[in-house]
């Protein structure tokens, strides 16, 4: 893993698909098209690779989840809603133990009560949340910088 | 949308294919199918029309919800268990912003507890419970009296 | 009760008097006065008989309740912010055992937390909420659809 | 007080006058009417005078506590529905000072979880409940065989 | 509104016809009498107008609330035991919109826990309680310096 | 069982031995001698027999209702502090099947928060509190007059 | 059904998939391919058949159940994370009504606090828990040995 | 431990000694004793030996864990309604650290709320209940296969 | 204390001299140095001497409080945020014993829920809230009108 | 009580036989027989007399509560699990009135969350947490020096 | 550290300075002089040094354990009202490592529920509350009889 | 503020002076010198200026926070323990209406519940945690790259 470039995993959870269109006064105003790209133009400023997935099926994260350890060093994920509910996403990020980074574009400590309990970031290195598509790259950075563990 | 017809879509959510054979004391008798049919013929008497989707996977779903604005004018949708738990459909029916309308079956407040609580609620524009299958067809009046939002 | 025609009564709860006046933008601009007739002449429509009623008295909203069984076939009552605490109301409808359909014309699940718990709903048949007056007009639908239990 | 009989006022709350008609397995087939009977000729047995009274009405419930210093040397109140949220009998009992004992026909330790919290028990000498109509009679004793306090 | 006398509304809910008799080491000696000729003088003092009217009876109250837009600028109410659970109340002041004053005789954060939540706070001006019957005349003040909203 | 006197167990629990010396204010003075002396002249009005035992042992209280079907007809038991926590005894009073009565020297409503919950209150007939040993009397009263269920 | 094999469904939820990798402090070295195998020589010692599912998708899991009744005799199912919030896997187990039992490898009790409840447990006829791969042979004896309800 | 025969204690909490007569439709038709006939049979069939001990007593319970160390290679126990409070069985089954099931016969996740709740569980080894006398077996047999830890 | 005046100390807490810039919105455009010139003028037309203290140091609260006794005869104080959380402040009113009022400018129960709760409250005299700079002229008024208890 | 010297009652609750044996890295490595001597020797230094008995039994504790009185001016009290849930303990220590002084060898406080709740520390005079056997010294201390109420 | 004197740090939270003037009839009698001379005659005994300080703010007491390490073997802390809410006095303490004893004069469980919770006690040693200044002379034992860890 | 530099400034709240030396496997090796020459260093790259300040007392933040408008254009906070309880800090941010970004060491979701929750969170733009230094740095990043708003 050390000669070759590090690669990181992107993961857009339900609804994310529908960024730039839906509710902009909370998510802003880019399309996931547009954040993938900013994305991987930070991914090719630090040296890194990174691929960019979106779902609505907690399934199909699942499984980018537990396939990811062959290929990737680490894990971005905004759950978006699966962030409150789906302990299955937290035990699979719990099992392929790959560092990974929870995201979310709003702040979401300053929205619906619910929103603010996170099931899955007991099991994560880090939470970034606020910053909208600008949270992505930091994460990057975060994990691009640490060695693997 | 003012000289064609308005289009609704109707959404019902998992274990609801099951309708006409489980527990019927709880859901009545009918079979989805038959009640699609009574959706369509009081659909036809209002002069609209309408489409009925049922799906166990929350996340087609959403890929109905996500891809409902281009089509219809308003959603109705029983969400069935996902009532209580999918924060994932809540965000969609509020990112795509349709007038929709929550139904239930049976009266979710003589059951269960936890049956009383609706992540969904929130964001629809009414919602309607207990009188089985006419749910829907009520459901189906609400919106089309209404002129868009 | 099958040849003459079946007649049902509608109860309007405190403050409901000041519909039309109060709070419009949660209420509708519909006085009562003009909600009553609405109901009115959807009672005709389905050839039913109505009676409308309103009180701000809990005792007066009970004495209705214990007399509507020689004259009613069944109760729509918008209980207003009875809703949340009269168990006294709850138990009136529960000891007459008419068939009777709870209605609000606000979303109550999309405003304050305790409006989202009505002590009323489990010995009801129903609930319908957030259609404005026209949720008397499906309830009354409801109810004049369904035989006798 | 010493040389004249004593006499007491028992006070039925909410929906107790529908007694005999409703919910009978719960509440047992006796009548308000028959109930009353049979505490007056349990008073004449104690040598006591009593007066039963009932209402619907929260605040006549009031008065009847208010005036009642003058003339009884205690209170039997069933304060029916009430029981769980009329935080205004609970002042009053407490405010006239009178000894009084809450009767309830059922148990309502047996019943929905609400059932079990009064908020009038904290004010009155002592609680019985489950005996039906007996436990009006007990409680009659209760209150005289003791001497004023 | 400008060249006359403003007027107030002063409602005392229930029980607070027994003050000077009830409990006195909480809500001290005065009668209600006596605090309503306070509440006279001092509205003579402040050049304005002023009606006090006790009810045991929340529907009374709320009568009185309904029709204070017309004769009145202001209300000030000490709900008594209603503070704590008739959303009824809340709602009408809340309809009526004219600036209100929750003003408790004792302290009620030093009493039952119960007595610290008050369901009308929310939708009044402001609250003032633990100072007996000062807390009406400063309550007329509060609201008699203010000009119309 | 119809011929011959039909016989009660009266069971005290722990910390009742203590009655008359231990925290009078709240008990009373009667030791639980003379409160069994009071029984059992009470049964002897009644017609019915009576046999009162105290134990400060759960298990000698289980032992005591386990035996009791062949040579009862009904309990009354004052759990004592196992009132708040012994679903043990519970389970035995329902186990048995006899009409049982809960009773309570104190008003359990009047103290701590934590002496208002009783887990064997929903298992028995009926509960009697705070009429000190005219509790027991009275319960015995309510059971003789009941025929057998 | 009585001169065949009775035949039994074998579910695993979400992340089983891992076994074997994933976190073996917790869940063991096995595979899930070994404990099917197990399972499967245990059904042909108990002379029954077993079918095994794994599935990381809630509606393919809803699938297999509502596909079991004519097929399998009754239901082990291993929910994984689904436990705590799939009321949708609840539902579909109550709906087909075939007898199932809950299987967990690890004691979810000595976790942490979210993994004692489980929202299936409810409608199963039992569960197990604490025993590794052992505990699906258990639920399958279990299961075998009892006759169809 | 190796070339003699492994032993186990099977202990019975309170209340089951009532086991064949009480409340047959939750606990079955079995009496303790057959129940304990068939661990005995059990027991043979997998070459191990058992000795089973039912108390009422939270201590004599407590006497036979303390007890069980030098005899007995594990614990099976049904705690009875001590599964819900007895944090010293909890205390002692630590603290023996000998490898324990608890058992229930009945399913407790299918009865009252307070029912799912064991305080015991976070520290045995596994859980087993809804299979009625069978969970025993099973229990046994999970011991059974398991060498000494 | 009967021949000079009295006086009183106004204590601002943490942020209150942010006042007149901050969030105009809720808490109103004067400033703090134009409020206490206010409630000194207020105080001399009451005829009685007041000092008015600033400070975001809970520490320095304490001092202000602690020396209060020899200087003042009540206090006035707006706690701030610290009436959320300083049981510190809590303690030292109830230490020094000098008749307290606590005042707020908005009215804390119309904001967020954290904010109705005050740990202060059940030791001061009295709360008044909602009245912006007015709420300590009120308070003011209130102290110099008692005497010294 | 002068002239002679006093004596002490120790009371050890249940598993604390085990001392020694279990969970050394909690409870430490003495044994209650060493326990027991240094209390003796402590005893002897302070010069009073001391008793110390050990009982897994709720009943057997309660009896030495209860007989007391006549021969110990004070009781020292680990009452192990029953900290938490036995109420009996608490209300016979409540109820023979002698100071009582809790002990736990372990910090409650930093150990599973129910520890930290001690249902009898409110009717002790104080209590002792954390130090092990040491912990009895101190309270033995703490009471010696203590003259009688 | 072996062949000097050990020395241990006494802290006194906020409002302990009004001692013996504040509240008696819960704090005693000493002023913190007359404690902090007990203390220092006690370390005299135990052949050890001693130094007290007080201070109502929380940074002070931070300072002074930031500073503690080097000059002490230990520290004594009665944190006040701080117990109840000063996490960041918990994080001092478990960040300089030092062993730490919690005393509080009064028996925090036997006041407001409030006081019952330390967020302090989970990183100390030890607690002991309830007897008054003796509390300190125990921890100071408690401290002083143990070696370095 | 276009043409010249801008300016953040950076607030490290309790006990935050102890890193290098506290807990390091919690809050890693660096002191807190050496993140503020990280933090100067990645000012210095991003092209703005930064001054950090630590304090242990929550007034000092406040003043630092109050005074930050004329100065800086952000503000990055670590508030440490404040985290959890300082409504004061919440209040003084909101208060200045800077842009705001709260940073934690560690991940406060991965240890003890009350860390989890933050009552600054609602009022800053968003929330970094779980990177140690590095959180900082991003921190820093996100104000510098945001126009002012």
């Amino acid at each position: 893993m050390a000669a070759e470039k590090r690669s990181f995993l992107v993961l857009h959870g339900p609804n994310l698909n529908l960024l730039g269109s839906r509710e902009k006064e909370i998510y802003g105003d880019l399309t996931l098209g547009q954040i993938d790209e900013l994305i991987a133009r930070e991914a090719e400023r630090l040296g890194v690779e990174v691929a960019c997935r979106q779902s609505n099926s907690e399934s199909a994260l699942l499984d980018y989840i537990h396939a990811a350890p062959g290929d990737y060093s680490g894990i971005i994920i905004n759950p978006g809603a699966f962030t409150h509910y789906s302990i299955a996403l937290r035990d699979a990020l719990a099992g392929v133990g790959l560092p990974a980074v929870e995201v979310h574009l709003s702040n979401i400590h300053a929205r619906e009560e619910f929103r603010r309990t996170s099931v899955i970031a007991p099991v994560v290195r880090g939470q970034i949340c606020g910053f909208g598509a600008r949270g992505y790259l930091l994460a990057l950075q975060a994990l691009a910088e640490t060695g693997p563990e």
